[in-house]
């Protein structure tokens, strides 16, 4: 492959300009013209994820590697696991006071920073994957993003999806709602608060504990993604139950939290390369879960003796009351009051679609073959 | 916003490589080090749609100003509304033979070109958008793709994707298999080979000419996209009975097809922008689709007095029964068995990931609230 730049000088095909280029069909460099420079910039990434991690550990080397290659170099982005630079839950603290330059984790991750975070990454009986791509571009979910970051001077862009999540792992099966009274599980955001209202412990750690944790019985059962990245991390070896669909997080969107000084301080094409990094991201990622959730799921269930369980409805029901309060429980004033209510007025609408769209096709499907 | 390409040669700020910008983070341009350079390249982009088509027509817009935006005008790409350079079906031709550098399209209006290409559009009871997303990067299906197109001179990528297309428009209700017998169609691809099997003609119009086909009676349904695009050409006008969910396309993407010279020719950096272009649009319009759609359903009950009806379950077994049989139909010899074989494995797949994911989370979604 030719590599343009090593031509430039050479000067040899002059073109009288685009219209010229336009009406006489031609991609040949229009070398006459004066090249395009960039300055080189370096910039540094700390992410929630165990290091490598499949899917989301990726999918920040995705990010790191598409705007280096699309810059031609002239971006470099240095990857952090998750401790090596910061602790996991200390990537929001270090990008806001800028001794990182951008971080790449789920956002309820700092529920604690505002209770509204979680509507970004996945809340319980909320929004797939395509739903929350389209509340966040077209629906207005980005702009009261950006304002709910900049308080703490943070630029948030979707930069992976895992997809529907799973129920979850379970020590003994869940026959009926008494099940979930004490029950000691890892789960983060409002569906950990869904599990609170059904009388349960919710607990949060980073992906990197939650095995030993398992392992030791401080948990009785964990949820954290889908059967690719659990599989990796091997729960199916402590608890052998494992329940889908999930009703806590129905698609996960992932971000890139960047320094809103460093953000502000790139030009419009600096800009325009990390976003299409971070978008063309949540694309390839929303894909290879899909794929590989179904690789290992196949996976899980021949050759690992995994049990497939689905929750009892009555348990459904209950999750779903309590998900409508939980939800509305984070949004009471302010920046939250309004996310809140953005996200429900758009989540109205979509159910709707879904409800004459993908939820009867894949009825239909499953039923006819 | 400071534009960095203005400073440069102010020279101020030297840093003495990445290893010290690393250590100490710092994101500041490194005014020291060389600039990068790019070449200007210009290419036209020929399209199927309709001038100014929402969603399909914006998506081809959008590749080219990412692809502006990220190499700072660099790369430069003058879209094509149907007809403006060639005709909407000779888009493939043109872009084959040189005469247009890429296309925006559906690659199943390329069908007489190959059997194969309907299966990197949508097939009928096939993949939805996701699915397909995994597939064609994770399953196998981009090599596969790339080996079809490159036998005419042509690269192609994943460019945009519509979610789930509607059943369909009729001007008369669908009741029994009998309503089918005879029906004049507007569906492309193997959605129309299985509305012939069911007794039924089908007919291919681009966009811009189905509404006059309709009005003229020349045709008795048809289906297009989704409540958006549905809208936009007033479909409901004509034929007030809306069908969905629909079989035919579960889940369509639109792909840009690149002359492969043309491709070959880029460097490393150029090609990952306009993959990067391509696949962050691919991201956008899904989004948007989804969302536009369930705003524009919403208008079409509420404000257009549509009526919303289901296939009868007859109707579905006997469209899934020729939906198997059309799909293999498609993959008898060669290259087209070879993707044939490769789509049915992957679809094996994640319809059993989907049937414990996203099915079932849909229908609880819609029965409890």
């Amino acid at each position: 492959m030719i590599n343009r730049r090593n031509l430039i000088g050479a000067g040899v095909l002059g073109v009288g300009g685009a219209t010229a280029a336009f009406a006489n069909p031609s991609s040949a460099p229009i070398l006459g013209a004066p090249a395009i420079t960039r300055n080189r910039r370096r910039f540094n990434m700390v992410t929630t994820w165990p290091k490598g991690l499949p899917g989301l550990g990726e999918a920040a080397e995705r990010v790191a590697q598409r705007i280096s290659d699309m810059s031609d170099g002239a971006m470099e982005v240095k990857v952090y696991a998750a401790g090596e630079l910061v602790p996991p839950f200390e990537s929001f603290d270090a990008v806001a006071n800028g001794s990182a330059d951008m971080y790449h984790a789920a956002e309820y991750y700092w529920t604690a920073k505002s209770t509204a975070y979680p509507f970004f990454t996945a809340v319980p009986f909320g929004m797939t994957a395509q739903e929350l791509m389209g509340w966040i571009d077209f629906g207005g979910g980005q702009a009261l993003w950006d304002e709910l970051s900049a308080q703490f001077g943070i630029k948030s862009i979707q930069a992976a999806n895992t997809g529907h999540q799973m129920g979850g792992w379970f020590r003994k099966e869940i026959n009926s709602l008494d099940d979930f009274v004490g029950l000691k599980m890892r789960i983060p955001g409002q569906g950990g608060d869904v599990l609170r209202a059904l009388g349960g412990a919710a607990i949060a750690l980073p992906g990197g504990e939650i095995y030993q944790a398992l392992q030791t019985g401080a948990i009785d059962a964990t949820e954290w993604v889908g059967p690719w990245n659990d599989f990796t991390l091997g729960f199916y070896r402590e608890a052998p139950y494992y329940y889908g669909p999930g009703f806590h997080e129905p698609g996960a969107s992932l971000a890139v939290g960047m320094n809103l000084r460093v953000w502000e301080s790139l030009n419009t094409g600096e800009q325009a390369i990390i976003k299409a990094a971070c978008e063309s991201v949540n694309h390839t990622s929303l894909g290879e879960f899909t794929y590989q959730n179904s690789v290992y799921l196949d996976l899980l269930i021949r050759e690992h003796g995994v049990k497939m369980r689905s929750f009892p409805p009555d348990v459904v029901k209950a999750m779903a009351e309590a998900a409508w309060d939980v939800r509305a429980a984070s949004g009471k004033d302010g920046i939250e009051k309004r996310i809140y209510e953005s996200f429900e007025a758009a989540l109205k609408l979509v159910r709707e679609w879904s409800n004459w769209s993908d939820g009867p096709y894949y009825a239909a499907r499953s039923a006819n073959k």
